[in-house]
């Protein structure tokens, strides 16, 4: 036996979780990019110098609010606009989530999905959080486009800041879930394209509903501290 | 009708959300304060001049962990440690969370009770939350304890940071739930006493438990940062 046949065989030194691919040729999709979240998304991420498609029920809507947008958006229905995306972000309303998707399983099977619904109810009390029966919106989503890339990322962000264009910067950490590296990976990435964000890999599906929720919380600082509060996670 | 009848009556102003009461003088209790969340809290605190008593099922349990803090913390048995402290921090384990509460119901009357309870499962793939029946721990507390003054906060700090006696400085924000502003404003001002932390007003017990289970979330963020995460509200 030779000094060598003691060595355990060699491994690969843990990837960089920082090292992230280069997304800046994919095109992104914005379902319910006609609504303030998907058109301020759809803004920042054009501006960053992606490929934009916002992507309504009616296509007319959605040219009318891309052209709006600038930056070189286009606008198609959300049919077109899931079969021309690499990537298609979800950004319409909690009560049209399911029906939606569910219209769209075949445009979207393949396609890396980014759910950034927060299902939330508003009462005189302000904002709660919402218990959709699979838990969260991502895995509503995970369990409709079972041949899709389901991931969520992009919940914590204010629309007011997205559209500003006197604003250069975010400064906030986007928190992206998903079940599949490097599909979590490529969302992180387009996250990190606009300036001032990080995209932080926070765990899997199962844990989104929290994610969603959170925005509630952040309902209640804004009111209290006359902010557009957004999440930082430290240490990191 | 003259100039003057036709001004609005004079309306306060607006109380700044950052002026917060001076609670150097309260005795804080930490319930659960031989565990690793309480140990660090109660270190943290004491060292940050609060005077604080950590609370056991043994008095003897908790007056060794006592010492070992140092910091002028006393230990007592969990009943003695309610009864003594103006602000009673719950920090022991889920699983012994509503029976601790229940049996001490008549000592935390009146009391400030501050839930950082994080109910939290484990399996092979992680972290994952758990529901409460009462919707969080903070919401379970509320319901075991209607005569006690019930906030949720300080779910999101690494024990590690807390109890390392060479970080001075632990920068990250308390999120602090709860129904009464005055309530929640003494758990802010507490929370401020340790270098580095902001306490952050951040809404009703009724979202606890997305605040509770972000923990989840973190402990992911952890596993793939090697880090201790904590969070940061942005733009407050």
């Amino acid at each position: 036996m030779t000094a060598t046949d003691s060595q355990p065989p060699a491994k690969p030194a843990p990837k960089d979780p920082w090292t992230l691919p280069d997304v800046s040729g994919l095109v992104v999709g914005v379902l319910g990019g006609t609504g303030d979240q998907g058109r301020g998304l759809a803004y920042r991420l054009a501006r960053a110098g992606q490929k934009v498609i916002i992507g309504s029920r009616t296509a007319e809507r959605a040219r009318t609010a891309a052209e709006e947008l600038g930056e070189g958006v286009e606008g198609a229905d959300n049919a077109e606009c899931a079969r021309r995306s690499d990537i298609v972000i979800v950004a319409v309303p909690w009560e049209g989530h399911a029906d939606t998707l569910r219209s769209l399983r075949d445009e979207l099977v393949g396609k890396l999905v980014v759910d950034c619904v927060n299902p939330l109810g508003f009462d005189k009390k302000g904002a709660y959080a919402l218990r959709p029966e699979e838990g969260s919106a991502a895995e509503q989503a995970a369990a409709l486009l079972p041949d899709s890339r389901v991931t969520a990322a992009f919940h914590h962000l204010s629309a007011v800041l997205l559209r500003d264009p006197e604003i250069d910067e975010i400064s906030t950490d986007v928190m992206v879930l998903g079940e599949v590296r490097a599909d979590c990976e490529i969302v992180q990435a387009l996250a990190a394209r606009i300036p001032g964000m990080r995209g932080v890999f926070a765990g899997r599906l199962r844990n989104a509903h929290q994610v969603e929720s959170l925005v509630a919380n952040l309902i209640s600082v804004n009111r209290r501290y006359k902010a557009h509060a957004g999440v930082r996670l430290t240490d990191i």
